[in-house]
């Protein structure tokens, strides 16, 4: 089924990755910038096709392509992209069962965030802008312990075998997905390992990235750094480094060149960067912050394109 | 969105009218026909917004359009129709609660059942037969009563109960989709009340009915009549008279001429018009079967000439 578009349809953003990559904390912050009621937020674990006991039993990982209803997903992007609501499945993530469907009406901007949501064609055609989280390692199976146990009601013991099954599924699956991004971004501890997490966006070709040269530091000290590089894969890409440490006077400078290049958003300025702590604290990171600030940009973008003139 | 449909995409029935109208019966007859591999049963009770409990606080019966996903059905009737599986919601009848939802792929004949499936222009367009059934009221409420207290744990006077709160909803919500169908469908007992259902057919010019003629009985005494008539709402229409008492030889003489109607079928031949009486009883009624095989007679000829010549 070819996914037609209306004009003023859905704008699709998608954030794929590994489990516990960050996503929904980045997500969840692009939501708040545009606006709560303005953004439909689907979370593709909910197609998973077995309950947790039931994946323990067929000895699946929810990362095989064949414990979820992708052909179900793929359907129901078409539908929300042609403005349509659709009845959700529901996966239960503190009990690990399946519940009764939900309802999901279709919004100006839905977010997509998932294990496998760039594993078909069909699902790739349906999105605007592709993202790809890629923590460091150490700091994913750091977060992914602290969740499982604080809210998935798993014990450390299992939480750590559960990440050990995942591993080869996840280089056959998720990895894959990585190279049909348009933005992969990736948070590190800084060196000096000071809390605050450094961000490197690799922007791919695909999209028409911001000029930021207004606002670039040269010598790479100010913490908001350019660079041409080569990808993992040997392809050219541009490699925007953010400093965990960049000074807030830069930060808001950056912050401030993006809300002008979309006037059209400005009214939605709001505080950014907000996430939770290993410690369940609030803070904000700038690195955070201008990350869902420069995804923002590609979807205010892609929605002025498709109104009328 | 319009229905489209491609060659050699599903043959659809529906199979509409109140609670206990013997939907089920009829349209697990035609299944059965078809040959089960080959036939997708759809129950519309599946869309049900609300469990029972919710409902008794909302003071809705099931039978108000706004109780019911009716355009996650129509949008459910257009991707089977263009040969896509769904996951569709389940309504379980036995507890009166909504549960996890299950897929239904698609299969050459889809049978939609249900309270409100010709409710909407949309829902309506996507079927090749619409058959309406209307017992007479003495037998659909003894049937109902049945039923509900056997299979759905209802004490006899919540079951009355629950009849006299629908009936209000019946006349605004059921009772005027039977202006849509091709068929509609009476069974009603025998002026002897000897226990055998006569059937009535109200044949309406929108389908090309089969030539029944060289098995018409001239006088009416031979149990299979064809007479012009009115319809309650003054149109004309063909009215088909089969008797409960109707001769197995004249029978079986109707049943020939139909399988000799559509030779591409002849190997489905079977035994038909299985049901269950009221003591639970395995039993078998002749105007029961004519009446399943008439309608499976359009069925095969609607998917004859989607087929490739």
């Amino acid at each position: 089924m070819p996914c037609q578009r209306p004009a003023n349809q859905p704008i699709f953003l998608g954030v794929v990755g590994d489990s516990a990559a960050g996503k929904s904390t980045l997500a969840g912050g692009i939501a708040d910038i545009l606006g709560r009621d303005r953004v439909a937020v689907l979370q593709a674990d909910d197609y998973h096709r077995h309950s947790r006991a039931e994946r323990r039993q067929l000895c699946l990982t929810p990362l095989a392509p064949e414990a979820n209803h992708l052909d179900i997903l793929e359907q129901h992007l078409c539908l929300l992209r042609r403005g349509q609501s659709v009845l959700k499945p529901v996966y239960d993530h503190t009990t690990g069962t399946l519940r009764p469907p939900e309802r999901l009406e279709a919004k100006p901007f839905v977010i997509v965030e998932g294990l496998l949501p760039y594993h078909s064609r069909g699902m790739r055609d349906c999105f605007d802008v592709k993202v790809f989280v890629e923590p460091d390692e150490s700091l994913r199976t750091a977060w992914k312990l602290a969740r499982d146990c604080a809210q998935r009601g798993y014990s450390l013991d299992e939480a750590k075998d559960s990440m050990t099954r995942r591993a080869a599924d996840a280089a056959a699956h998720i990895q894959p997905q990585r190279s049909f991004a348009d933005i992969v971004l990736r948070f590190a501890p800084s060196a000096d390992d000071n809390g605050h997490l450094n961000a490197r966006h690799l922007l791919r070709p695909t999209l028409a990235h911001p000029d930021l040269g207004p606002v670039l530091d040269a010598g790479g000290k100010g913490g908001f750094h350019l660079a041409l590089a080569r990808d993992s894969d040997g392809k050219p890409v541009d490699m925007l480094d953010i400093s965990g440490r960049i000074e807030p006077r830069r930060a808001k400078a950056v912050e401030d060149l993006l809300w002008s290049l979309i006037p059209e958003a400005s009214h939605l300025r709001a505080p950014l960067g907000r996430f939770t702590d290993t410690d369940g604290q609030e803070a904000i990171s700038h690195a955070l912050a201008l990350s869902q600030l420069l995804i923002t940009y590609h979807l205010v973008k892609a929605a002025s394109s498709l109104s009328p003139r």
